[in-house]
């Protein structure tokens, strides 16, 4: 297995963030100054599941006919193919394929691969071929779009584990990824710990204001919550644990 | 609540809306003159039910820092927060986001408020967040996005009950919006109960047309109908009644 | 029915592009030195249905008000409604709109006359009016996006069975159309025959690959296969025969 | 020379459009209905020239390997190659490139036969190759990008002489182009004449009204001219005459 | 004249804005907090002009045919027309086209009479048409594109001196604009004091830096500058003073 | 200096890619199999310099606060910083913007001391800032828009001499970069000494055509020349040597 920095989550905070949403993550990135960490425009092909996981990324240049299309693929130089068999339990492949849906970056057999090392699921800006397969596949995946061509008719994996750009978000290796049915955030490393335990924190407060709104209460007091909300919670939270 | 325009079309033409298809309604109004009222691109987070309402605008503007992200929230002066706190029954919030899917317009707890308010929908050019719990909400809902962010993040609301544009299309408060599983579409208010009644009228026409194409009419005679057609019509028309 | 070339797949070869997928008869087209073959963009409305037939074009250009708005339509003259009732068993409608979504290209009611003319789909780089219906008639289905306008707000049907570009993929009238839930793909007439064939061998070690992948093989020796593991393939290939 | 339909404007009317601008073409054009005559985007790469001819349209499908890489050039088939041949005075060369600019639709020694063949111009919705030396080229062309690729890596010529879009205006063989340093227009035969002498007319009215604003009139009386102003003009023509 | 706020600015931050670059004035804003306030894509069409002026906003929204093209213009009701003859000394039109380039948002006729009012320039996120006049007109103006039609065709002018988005940046009526060759920056009234001088003593020291790069200086020790270089700057400044 | 591979080119090839436009490379190259190497949408600001150089490559990724707005930037780490001090005499600095144009890539200060060190040009599929000055600086540059704000308000220069998309196309550290006033063309290392010697054949060949065309041959015997032609340059080839 990699010697790549992961594990640094608590099981704690892990546990929060396969609760908490990634609109809750955004808030309390947005809190600590970060407004860019949601990957806009990614369709979450099993949005029943959630992902939490460790970015393992991989970054694609445009293709070049002698780099790919005139040369046979050796699984041994290929960084695509290295990174596949390289990634493991924990965590997350994220692809920059540059935006570029005019062929795939990666099609299910190599995802059942990647799935079977034990990976917590694939991210690409980019397409997938194959992709109404992903869709019935036993974790979550998430893509911009669906091409049938091979990736190496746009693609050339250039290097593994490198800063990238997904989706206009840097992802650095060893960051936090999580999805839901609503797309993918990437939380920094150092500040994963404290977002996950924050979030936590405001989503048990959210499920008690949504409860008050759904009671007939006005945002006017409940949300934000004034101090006799606050209060409320405050004793509704005590009688729950 | 509100002393808006609203409530001016007739039981009869109110419940034709119902029942017209958007598809419909276009062609009623390209018949009057108005070419661009179909507002492309949203997606209709509840495709099972229908949207029928007055427009109820809300107009953001991009948001600039010191009146967002470094000033707290103010639920008495935010006109996102009155707006919320003033639609009711047989509004649609109509939200003119510029089409800016960089962060959301609404989450799901400000949509409770405005769905236990009465209101009859949620349309807006831009994103939500929590998109997903909108596809389980009682009432329809239209997005272009889905934004893990808050709407502080790149909106700003400048007004309400102003004319804007939402998804390239004029909404003037008090226009009627009708929204199916295809998109949503406003009505001009001054054509908007002529406009119902004859596309009640052209649907009935279709569910014939379509019966006799089903029964291989050739689409020579059948659609557009020709004299004999119509004749046919009138007699099943007669028959149904 | 019309007097274009198709009908000219061996029952073998078209047996085989039932079931071969759009992503495995990219790869066979790259091998042929078509780059450029798939339709990115376009949904499918019956991605439960696969569609196999010979294309018949349909060429929109722009619209201009003496040539639609201000003329009636006489289904005689106008050549989408010749399209729609000269197309036949076999034949896939392909239109090319430009990508143009302003306005449908097409709408229920024709669509149903297209069905029921025995035509093997519906493919458009533009929308469809009445997309919601599509979603629930018998045959394959594929468009950009709804609109919910006449397709004459925006389109004015130029002539038919010439080559087209749609979704940047050259069509020309006969080529062979094959569509699954991934999307559409256009094949040369003048390599069907060999694609067609060839894309059944290669699912087929496709499926003893992903076996072995699923059994836990490395893609080092697996994918692409290895001399070891094609002597593999095969034998399982003798058994299962 | 061609026998294509051109020449039918009077000499006052071809000596108008060599005057009148693009702008108060499309002011005439919407007067009698036409909204969409106007071609966006497309830059003059002589904007001291003026355009004015007769549409020869060339329409260009997405390219194929084996109708244009891998396949020799016969300068006696390919439609491009024959349209250079066949265009004389009067005419403008207008392509149907589909917006496409990753490759060009021309380059310069193409066009220097174009214009030796006594052509009015070329217009191009997609790129030019040697596009800078079209700068100093000796008539008036519009492009809307460049591209050092030849044509073939992206285009293959399909026919010529059909209804086309260019930049998403439909022009039918025989329309009258006009080009001024704004961009290019198109006018349906049947209006040209009498469009081309009211813009004349418009012309005339609007140098009179800029003198007026420019000495210090208001637009409340001026712009659009009330009765006194019209007056006054009629005096400022007399004069003139 | 308006009763507008404006003129708050001092001589000498004025005088200041006349020479400070919008690069400059970029990084002031950026150091105060405020990321967002230059329009890209905008093109000054006199680059060779300096833009300085408080924003009278002018807001447009997609037309419909009921309210312009089917509809006499009344100079004395139209949004657009009472602007252009409330604008005056100090004024910038700003106006919120929606970055909607399909018409103009004005003609060189109202532009002359904004500049015979006096108004220090014109900014749209729209198009001019009679575009190339503006390149000889005498004040500074900025446009995203050239279009021949009439406003009307796509604008129906709302609203005057509310906030607006222009180019996506936030304009609120009286912000001071600042345009030059390079495009057109906003500036949030409340720093624009302050930002005006902090730019002049910011271009002061990049005067000198630049020299020292010029002379062979490594960036090293020039840019940003360490302690020795800023004290030669103080000396080069005490010289030159 | 550096020690990346560059130098390789002979006087004879580096004095033919002086000479040879972008689009004859273009072509010389596709001859070779590659069809991607033209960068489309960067604009030449001193479309009278050629650039011809090797590629030194500085690769940007999404900025994050942590990373650039909320710490001081430090000259000897920043990788952008290190690039500026690092290239030398035949360097072209590209950079992979990832086509964002929300911030600057670099500006005229910066760029200055690229020049003071002997570099042969900069190339950036982003923007510039101080983009006029570049208008008048001693070395082509090329860019796809100008930006007043500096760098990292949206990018983070990841890191150095890495295989980079640039514009879309792939460019490897140390491969042959050419810009005319057409654009930019990336030349794989291994292939630019031959496609250089290739390219200026060519032009010679197309000076010759130009005169023919001049003087009034017609395209089917002059392009591509056929026999006789050939045979008639070979003649005037040898006269002119």
């Amino acid at each position: 297995m990699s010697t790549r920095p992961h594990g640094y989550l608590s099981p704690a905070a892990f546990a929060a963030l396969q609760q908490a949403s990634s609109a809750t993550i955004s808030t309390q990135l947005l809190k600590r100054g970060f407004r860019n960490t949601f990957m806009p425009g990614l369709v979450a092909l099993r949005p029943d599941l959630r992902l939490v996981g460790y970015a393992y990324t991989l970054r694609y240049v445009p293709m070049r006919e002698d780099l790919t299309l005139n040369q046979p693929l050796d699984n041994r130089t290929n960084q695509q193919r290295i990174a596949i068999e390289d990634v493991g339990p924990g965590d997350v492949l994220v692809i920059d394929a540059r935006g570029d849906v005019q062929a795939a970056t990666l099609g299910n057999i190599l995802a059942e691969r990647v799935l079977l090392r034990g990976a917590a699921g694939i991210v690409t800006d980019g397409a997938f071929r194959d992709l109404p397969e992903f869709r019935s596949m036993g974790f979550p995946t998430y893509a911009r779009a669906a091409h049938a061509a091979v990736s190496w008719l746009s693609h050339y994996a250039a290097d593994r584990n490198v800063p990238i750009g997904c989706a206009g978000v840097l992802v650095m290796p060893g960051d936090v990824i999580v999805g839901d049915a609503e797309g993918v955030i990437a939380i920094p490393a150092q500040v994963a710990e404290e977002v996950a335990l924050a979030a936590a924190e405001q989503e048990e407060l959210e499920v008690f204001l949504l409860e008050k709104i759904r009671a007939g209460a006005s945002i006017l007091t409940a949300y934000p919550p004034d101090a006799a909300t606050l209060q409320e919670y405050e004793q509704w939270r005590n009688r729950r644990s």
